[in-house]
């Protein structure tokens, strides 16, 4: 429903932007929710969101489409600006979201649209966190309430501070500013009024501090199945926190990263949009895989003779290093995940983990070792022949579950982040073990049997 | 920080098992939260789960790890269970995570279990939603207040209801129980005592229906930002709702699926737990592998000759296949993730993402191709070879990226997942069409060169 709805949206938008019914344009922006409106720009090209952008009548609704769009949609709407013009979308933003996009325009424009802002000094702080951090996503605190308030003071605070948006826990300092509990809004408003905040509150908090990796931020609020996590400083000052909305952000760009990472394509959906960009960061990657395949090619030569003399052996290979493939790319991503979720831990012993994988690659390599065997004996006309690729087969394929398991664990442990190139890193080690295995064996057992 | 404590608690619990120090095994259980407890087990394997779930004294955190852990732990805890005491257990949990666990077990006991508990009926409701929908999701919702309600009536309605947990927007119905508008709890609380319900709740409300798919249950409330979903049947009855801690764990399995259905791994970590489960799961796909291997041993037959004149060229087919596939599986991984997030929709022209992908595989190909080629020319001592390997080259990059741009659009255009198997159908289409441009590149340009 939710997805016709969108596709109707996103069709009507692009035959008014065809048409250049600028009149038609406004009037269904102005209907459309901001979310609607971003999802569906997100699927155009730079031109067509900017023409749509230009029909956003109000400050308010610029700065919220912009905050919905992936970087560098806010780069580039902010950049032609002048400060003053800039600093009033940017003033209806939340300081996180200030401080992510005025870190993304050059030096001179960020620090002149900085002078024009009133929280300048909160964004600055910001600023000085590393994007992926907790304290490059979270917004600063200014609810906090005082361990002796009553729950009466409490709820009159929070109806001054009017209806701000994502709060839903309440933190509670000391009066040096030191996190010493939560409360959650609902127990709040249904505390007995005189009953002090410090009565009602749990101080069982887990915290985290503005360097804290969004990742871990993220799988902390997952696990607690909490609506948002307070930010520290090492001496347990309240900063900020991190609400469940963002966390969800992170997920999402933290599987994106994963899943590219797998593939050597990068980190990041922006990253591969253009051409030039796309090449730049998938190149390094088959850089290895060349290297690697003439690795391979070197290996091969040192069989030419065995190739010339029984060239249906060749007709084998592709089939052997491609299942051999495959198998250690299963094998890798199953053991990538399974890491990246907590379902394998790296304390203690993984032998267990690579052993039921090679035992999987055993298993299939038999089975079709002898489907491709039978075919090899029926090519080839010789049983010899069949035996031959059929072992080979056998020995691919536990080489690349070995492989595929292990190497995501071996980065791991030596602390790189074992998504990175799983998939051109496996393939490669599988090509060249996989050619030295099977022409060894095959010129083992050829000459073994007098062919 | 937090990991290193998981760390510790994960040694520390494994140590007393080894050890069977019971004792102090109880008084770790006692002081670690269940959240703690749960990711720790889930690296365990099910004996040592066993073990530490055996400590834990309460039916109620008995209840909450077992809907912390993954499936299928609270089949394997309740099965061997007598109906009495399953139901003690199940008593404690909300009727989602209830129905959940029911549905695994076998039907007889299942009856007998929902015959010991008072919400039986409730729970067989929400066991006719299917796992994955939002129906199978949801929680039945008992707080929804009327919209001719004042806000005095309403707080107090919520005090009597207690602290029950994950309630943030209050939804509002009219006497037939038709969803009209929504409420956030803090609006609630900042509301003057006075005002009717009506006037200040929200009547643009965004829902959905049992029956819609757990993954856009997801990227609506992360879309707006929700921290709750109301769900309605046909006739805009509430149901239910669904709350954004579920909606991070559907995304989290989401991104699970997509990552292990790329690589032709199944769907879920827990059915490639055994050796097994693994072997069935992963077999299929590489059937389909196998068959287009066999077919590209097929179409280098057709080469047979050319190859034996010149074995030099079966050297160079590991890295133009082995490259091509990494290629066509960057290209493929890329469109696929952009397709899950909304990167790129199936709306109007794909040809310019297509275009786009060939375009860097012809880049890549003409960069790595002169690379290859000039090792072939080396190697071979001819620049007849190094031509014909290097145009090859091109040639293999050109189709996979190809393939690996349009694989994902017209699988997701015939209605299909476009993450199934990606990886073993790209390389191996990539592998016999290589392997035909190779050889027939190779065979021409040789006669055309009189080698």
């Amino acid at each position: 429903m939710q997805a016709n709805k969108l596709r109707l949206l996103h069709e009507s938008l692009r035959r008014y932007l065809r048409r250049d019914a600028r009149a038609h344009l406004l009037k269904l922006v102005e209907k459309t929710r901001d979310e609607e409106l971003a999802a569906a720009m997100s699927s155009m090209v730079v031109e067509e969101q900017l023409s749509i952008f230009s029909c956003l009548t109000t400050y308010a609704r610029q700065a919220h489409v912009i905050t919905l769009m992936a970087e560098p949609f806010g780069q580039i709407i902010l950049s032609p600006l002048t400060p003053t013009d800039a600093a009033r979308i940017l003033r209806e933003m939340a300081p996180d979201d200030m401080a992510d996009i005025l870190a993304d325009l050059s030096t001179d424009h960020a620090a002149a649209i900085l002078g024009s802002l009133e929280e300048s000094e909160e964004v600055e702080d910001l600023m000085r966190y590393a994007d992926d951090t907790a304290g490059g996503i979270m917004i600063p605190e200014y609810l906090a309430l005082q361990s002796d308030d009553t729950v009466e003071n409490a709820q009159e605070r929070l109806r001054e501070a009017g209806d701000v948006e994502m709060v839903y826990y309440v933190y509670v300092v000391n009066t040096h500013g030191h996190l010493v509990g939560v409360l959650s809004l609902r127990k709040l408003v249904t505390a007995l009024p005189g009953t002090r905040v410090s009565e009602v509150m749990s101080t069982d908090v887990i915290s985290v501090t503005p360097e804290t990796d969004q990742e871990e931020v993220a799988s902390l609020v997952a696990r607690y199945s909490f609506l948002s996590i307070p930010v520290v400083d090492d001496s347990n000052k309240l900063l900020g926190l991190v609400t469940v909305d963002d966390v969800i952000d992170v997920l999402r760009d933290e599987a994106t990263e994963d899943i590219l990472k797998m593939a050597g394509a990068g980190e990041d959906l922006t990253d591969t949009h253009g051409v030039r960009g796309n090449v730049q960061i998938r190149f390094p990657w088959l850089l290895a895989s060349s290297i690697g395949g003439l690795l391979g090619a070197g290996v091969m030569s040192l069989f030419a003779e065995t190739i010339q003399t029984h060239e249906a052996l060749a007709f084998f290979l592709p089939v052997i290093l491609g299942m051999s493939g495959n198998v250690g790319t299963q094998s890798a991503t199953i053991i990538v995940r399974a890491l990246a979720v907590g379902r394998i831990s790296l304390v203690g012993g993984n032998w267990s983990i690579i052993r039921r994988e090679v035992l999987v690659g055993l298993i299939m390599g038999t089975l079709y070792g002898i489907l491709v065997g039978l075919v090899a004996w029926a090519v080839a006309g010789s049983p010899y022949y069949g035996l031959t690729v059929g072992l080979a087969f056998v020995a691919g394929m536990i080489i690349a579950s070995g492989v595929g398991a292990s190497l995501p664990i071996v980065l791991s442990r030596i602390g790189f982040d074992p998504a990175v190139a799983t998939g051109p890193l496996v393939t490669t080690a599988v090509d060249i073990l996989g050619i030295a295995a099977y022409f060894g064996i095959a010129a083992g057992l050829l000459r073994a049997f007098g062919l």
